[in-house]
């Protein structure tokens, strides 16, 4: 079944211990619809201005990602600036220009109504909630987030999360926003607030699920070299939900599945600078790196 | 089949931000031997002071610990003092007296020399070989280390990797041992250098495995209250090789359950102070959260 994501689409300069990238392709709903676009048939609901190129569009296009809900406007894309550590770890923001973002109000192409798996990327709480009122009866629906919206406008972000069925942010996201340190601490805050499943991603770690009174851990898959964490975060959300709708239900097994193939699709994203390894994927590549990861995590119940 | 350590036994006193204890039983030996003792027979060598307290000794024997080749010795028994932040990560250390380890030398009693499988827990990496030279025919061996050997003692500590068949060690030891920031290719290099499996500890984050060119991961258990991390890493050696002890037989189903078993001794270890909770763990503890654990990570394989 198909998927909407509304979320930002951004020139992104990047300086990673491994290269430096200029107005390299971005942004969170641009790296969850290309990770979902594996899975499912994605709708695409965000802003570009003026200067966002044709090739970009086909690109989209070319993943079978429909661009209804795209919306040109007069003035700049949304462009970020960020450079990472030797850890590879957080991004030091250096520059960000909201540009076309600022006034961004998403409106659904009619097309997109009955659309029945949402996915919120991070925007401002109140979007997201517009984008919610703006379709019919979805089956499923999920958020991110982000510190600045955490600490800025806390209400409204509390709205989106007793209106969302699930929620994907990272530790520092969910300690941020419940208060408490200790993560399992965090999510059952957190999940009293309205979601029923929460995963909170732990960057080279991997991810933690929590969803009832039960815990999912699933790993991150070891790599030789990460070039670029830019988007990671987004993939994994984009092979999550991408895999639940195609589906196409919730249950203990593929939501597990799911986190699975999340954590895939991410250890994809940060072989490259931006998107340059995500548009070479193939589901060969996928498959074979799940079967991989089933190596990495496997044993047997003793006895 | 029985397990020989060696290593330190201490006094700590540690501050975390959940209180604080004063001379508490603690050390490498004592956290491995504690936690190996519930898989199988356990043999120290260790030394301790004069101020060492009968009680201490009743509680070694009373998990079935030999103490043969635990030497008593003029002085007084090794100190440490140290404080856990906020995280609960990385120790700061305030205070060590070495006191009676600084002249220890490590004498295996007769009865110890046949003894197949061996742990040389963190000491100086020279005594370590003492270890090796005088146990007749192992079947398997490993060691731990630390910084401060790595730094100061580099050659000697590569001679010790080169004879043992096993290491294990944490994230920031392993990217100081190898000079790689990788963790892949850091265990790429340590591989090269003798051990046929290295177990990279990660902390809150569970342990990853390399052996062969294969890798198994596994998570730390999320608990809602970590109340001193002192002795994790230690736990999860000893049940790690006291599950291997007691299988008798090192093979890629007991390796992997061999550290799921680490990660679960040592979810115990840090529910607690010191040792207090390792001194009350049962067997039938230890088997319920093996299944908890089994719970957390397995997945069904997706078509």
């Amino acid at each position: 079944m198909s998927l909407l994501v509304v979320g930002s689409i951004a020139f992104d300069s990047i300086k990673t211990p491994f290269g430096e990238v200029r107005e390299e392709l971005g942004g969170s709903a641009t790296y969850f619809s290309v990770a979902a676009s594996f899975f499912t048939n994605v709708n695409l609901v965000a802003v570009v201005g003026e200067d966002f190129p044709k090739e970009h569009l086909d690109a989209f296009t070319g993943h079978g990602i429909n661009l209804d809900g795209l919306e040109r406007s007069l003035g700049k894309t949304f462009r970020w600036q960020g450079e990472y550590g030797n850890a590879l770890d957080d991004a030091k923001t250096l520059k960000t220009e909201l540009n076309v973002l600022e006034s961004f109000r998403p409106k659904l192409p009619r097309s997109y109504s009955n659309i029945p798996h949402i996915f919120l990327a991070n925007i401002e709480p109140g979007l997201q909630q517009d984008v919610l009122r703006q379709v019919a009866t979805p089956r499923l629906t999920a958020c991110d987030t982000m510190n600045f919206w955490i600490e800025g406008c806390r209400d409204r972000l509390l709205k989106t999360l007793e209106k969302v069925d699930m929620t994907l942010i990272n530790e520092g996201e969910a300690r941020l926003l419940s208060g408490e340190r200790n993560l399992v601490l965090a999510a059952k805050k957190i999940l009293s607030w309205g979601p029923k499943t929460l995963v909170i991603k732990r960057g080279g770690y991997g991810a933690l699920m929590f969803y009832g009174q039960k815990i999912f851990s699933v790993p991150a898959y070891p790599l030789e070299l990460v070039v670029d964490p830019t988007g990671a975060g987004d993939s994994f959300a984009g092979g999550f939900m991408g895999y639940l709708a195609k589906q196409g239900e919730v249950t203990e097994t593929t939501l597990r599945q799911a986190a699975v193939y999340g954590s895939v699709v991410a250890s994809f994203c940060v072989e490259d600078f931006g998107l340059r390894r995500m548009w070479k994927l193939t589901a060969g590549d996928i498959k074979d790196r799940y079967t991989s990861f089933y190596d990495l995590t496997t044993y047997e119940h003793a006895v």
